[in-house]
């Protein structure tokens, strides 16, 4: 069909809804933010094989792209705006995938509220990848920043962890269901959470009231709490009877125990992480119910360094590593088997 | 060393310039663009095996990553300011491969004046590749189009047309120097501009003030120009003679007259195309004089559609396709063998 007939075909409805991607027939967009806002910025590529699985749904696969992106963006109190998408192929996908692939991202750019302002698009060897930069807008000056907790803050997750890590775990053992006495009401939302992460989006304008530092949680709890604490200079105590689980996560951990730690450091979870002064913190999770958003108080933060968490059973938790790092040191066990 | 270590140690020195990118200790940056101004945004991959080879210097390949970006930029008449910059490797490469590919950053950022601002790093199987996008500001209103070239407007472009794709074909053909009776002092610069293409900066402010529209040419002089044209309504005609040439494309096309064709299609040039209107042409040439920056004349746009190109001879061209696709249509020759 050829690189432009593609574009046009394909992406450029995706583009319609936002006049600096001039209907992606120019070589850059232009964006400019709300008066008296920042623009915020990031991105995060997913590729195959990694991040997603060959024979995921190509809405699937156009869904997580831009959802691991947006999840950045409401963590920081950023409102998404547009997005450019890098994507990348082996040969020429088919039609039908294609028309999949741009049906999932109009999916995520209604519920995210977000355009598609330009892209890239080569030939290269397997893995196909799709990179994404997405951008946001933010009061001047009001980006909430990983660096800001203060010792006293209470601890905030939006959401259920772990889902995300327990489903891969399924999905990489199909005997693992039947072995812990799962049934289909447990193993499809887990699945599902893998592949459709939903990030918070409500709660993006009560972190800017509220929050004196946040970030999403991607990599594991336990090692997105480090660094939140880590570069805050405080200590981060996390009690981990507190952690939301979902109803179908809770029934893993009772039947596998052991599988709390992935709970903890698996990553995926695409939740937001919050401390919050004390004083405000009842006014917060008020503001996040009337939002329609679940948040819960997991720990605090104090004086000192480091992490500390508690088991199911209150007693201290012993970890090593706690997340996902795609560059770990020497001898370092990965935390779960991504897909190779 | 881990990620987080690997992004403090290499990356974060680069990003020092840059407030808005928090130390690289954030999820996400902060962009403001000049208070009446728009920001203007591109993003281009470039992998191994497609657009750098794998034994290329590790500086020349992040400056190439970065420059191709800079010269969407500088075509829109834009400023640059910062860059994303997402990166993929099979295994963590040698310390000693990342501190020269961040040598490369910080030459192409100190040669553009732009500062990293944010990124993402992750392993999956080979080919590596590195995605940046690009952020440049402009006047509000004012980025120069591709659309808007008027019949009656000349066609200029910068620098020199040919010499990437004619230094790709000398290293895929070790042998054509010598047959081509080439001696180094032709050899060695059209090698180098394969690798360090240098778009030119001292232009974006002129095209504001002069182009109706332009483009950087970076999939072959001919495909871009028949975007150019095509996007605006217009026809194009170039005459062959005129399309300026180094001294060493020149020895090359001397040698082996069908060469030509490698350089109006051949691509990698990051060169600027630029449509002016006739009585802006003069004044346009000795302003781009008085920057620094050779400008040609190589043609014209007039009424109607589609693209004509004479050759050297005089004599009208016939030519098909016209330039790199990535996906070209089924049976379509490509127009030169890149690296597989």
């Amino acid at each position: 069909m050829g690189e432009d007939d593609l574009i046009q075909r394909t992406f450029a409805p995706l583009a319609a809804g936002f006049p600096g991607a001039f209907g992606l027939r120019d070589d850059c967009a232009v964006l400019a933010p709300p008066a008296g806002h920042d623009l915020v910025v990031t991105t995060d590529a997913v590729a195959e094989g990694v991040h997603f699985f060959s024979d995921d749904a190509a809405r699937d696969i156009a869904w997580k792209a831009l959802a691991v992106n947006v999840s950045d963006l409401i963590a920081k109190g950023a409102t998404p705006i547009a997005y450019l998408l890098s994507l990348s192929f082996p040969e020429e996908p088919a039609r039908a995938w294609l028309d999949e692939f741009a049906a999932g991202l109009a999916e995520a750019q209604a519920a995210f509220g977000l355009s598609l302002a330009g892209g890239d698009t080569d030939c290269r060897p397997w893995p196909a990848s799709a990179t994404v930069a997405a951008f946001g807008s933010v009061l001047a000056g009001r980006m909430v920043r990983r660096a800001g907790a203060r010792a006293g803050d209470r601890l905030f997750v939006s959401g259920t962890i772990g889902d995300s890590a327990l489903g891969l775990k399924l999905r990489f053992d199909p005997g693992l269901a039947g072995a812990l006495g799962l049934d289909a009401t447990h193993v499809a939302p887990l699945l599902a959470r893998y592949l459709r992460p939903r990030p918070p989006l409500a709660l993006a304008p009560l972190l800017l009231e509220f929050a004196s530092a946040a970030m999403d949680v991607s990599d594991g709890l336990l090692r997105d709490c480090g660094r939140l604490a880590g570069v805050s200079g405080v200590a981060a105590h996390i009690e981990g009877v507190r952690v939301p689980l979902s109803a179908a996560a809770r029934a893993v951990v009772s039947a596998d125990p052991g599988s709390f730690r992935t709970v903890l450091t698996g990553g995926d979870d695409y939740q937001v992480l919050a401390a919050i002064a004390p004083d405000r913190a009842e006014a917060f999770q008020a503001a996040a119910r009337a939002s329609g958003v679940d948040v819960t108080e997991i720990g605090a933060l104090g004086g000192g360094t480091g992490l500390s968490v508690t088991a199911l059973d209150g007693h201290p938790l012993a970890f090593e590593g706690g997340g996902w790092d795609h560059f770990p040191a020497p001898g370092a066990a990965r935390p779960h088997d991504k897909p190779k």
